[in-house]
């Protein structure tokens, strides 16, 4: 039976489990969420996932929400992206790292810059967490100075986890340009084929 | 060899760790870091983890960083807090959400408003916070309601990750009389044998 991601294109959270799906060969549908229009509030989605968050994966009897723990359910089934055994640590440990300091933060700043109305964006919580992201992208930097991965020598769902927002143009104080490895390891990830943009690989709730 | 765990008393992350080792048996011992006086900055620490945080784990060749990389090391050499295999992505599912959605920004405002210079706490930030923190605490007690623990029928690393910041005392926003469900499974996780709390466990930085 073919799987179900619900999703929707402006999540990252979604996307890292949309496009490791993608680049496994994973075998699987979306399903759209109209989440800015409250979807994943109301009871029928929150009977699949009383978190009220996307990604959410159905595969027969088992659902399971979380990006990493979809990525690490397409690893074990596909047999892609999880890295050598030998790095087993190494992969959780950057996919944890992801959702404690990058993927939380820059999902909330980017939130709070582009998806709230003008007038309810908190100006002071946007300029702190910005700092906070500056040193994880500076963490983030430093790692991949003179590596082409994150964790040993292909890609894995590491760096499938940590470029999650990282493609999104919508303005969060991100700019590759100041971070020159980040940049051509996001190249990399773009140049590999059956890469989709955020945009291009899942429906947009809230279409520019 | 007697792996070695760097911590502080005040880190709910490196108690999570130092927590997971010590009521699973797992022969290790503590480094106290001086993390208040900048010793997570600096160049020797940097030089056992270049993210400049606690917990770090060494054990023989192997330096693992993130408490739930190391919680996950620690199941697979005890065997103990891994739950049911047939539970392992829902384990892992919890252990996600807590580094995303509740350790992090729980441990963040705490240090917000216990340990930074009383005129440096950004107020705005703390109180936006908070908010936050209700939905997570909401969709924790929801969880728990009618379960004795988070996954399956016994403790595992879910309940030793999400209760990582939930037995300090110092105000972040959080009190246990508002959630009952919580509540009660923080004794039953206090009441297992061998149980000590964070500034019993470990060396404090900033001893009250």
């Amino acid at each position: 039976m073919t799987a179900k991601l619900y999703c929707f294109g402006e999540s990252g959270n979604a996307y890292k489990a949309a496009l490791t799906m993608e680049l496994s060969g994973f075998d699987y549908e979306q399903v759209f969420v109209d989440f800015f229009k409250g979807e994943a509030r109301t009871d029928a989605f929150k009977a699949i996932n009383p978190m009220g968050e996307v990604p959410v994966m159905v595969d027969g009897d088992l659902t399971l929400t979380q990006s990493g723990a979809i990525q690490q359910y397409v690893v074990d089934q596909t047999g892609k992206f999880g890295g050598a055994a030998s790095d087993k640590y190494e992969v959780l440990r950057w996919v944890l790292w992801d959702n404690h300091k990058l993927s939380s933060q820059a999902g909330m700043t980017r939130f709070l810059m582009n998806f709230l109305p003008e007038d309810k964006r908190p100006q002071d919580v946007i300029g702190f967490m910005q700092g906070r992201l500056k040193a994880a992208y500076s963490v983030l930097d430093a790692a991949l100075a003179g590596r082409e991965w994150l964790v040993g020598d292909s890609m894995t769902v590491a760096d499938l986890s940590c470029c999650g927002y990282l493609f999104y143009e919508e303005p969060f104080g991100f700019d590759r340009a100041d971070w020159p490895n980040i940049d051509a390891w996001l190249t990399r990830i773009s140049d590999t084929p059956g890469w989709k943009h955020p945009y291009d690989l899942m429906q947009r709730g809230m279409p520019a």
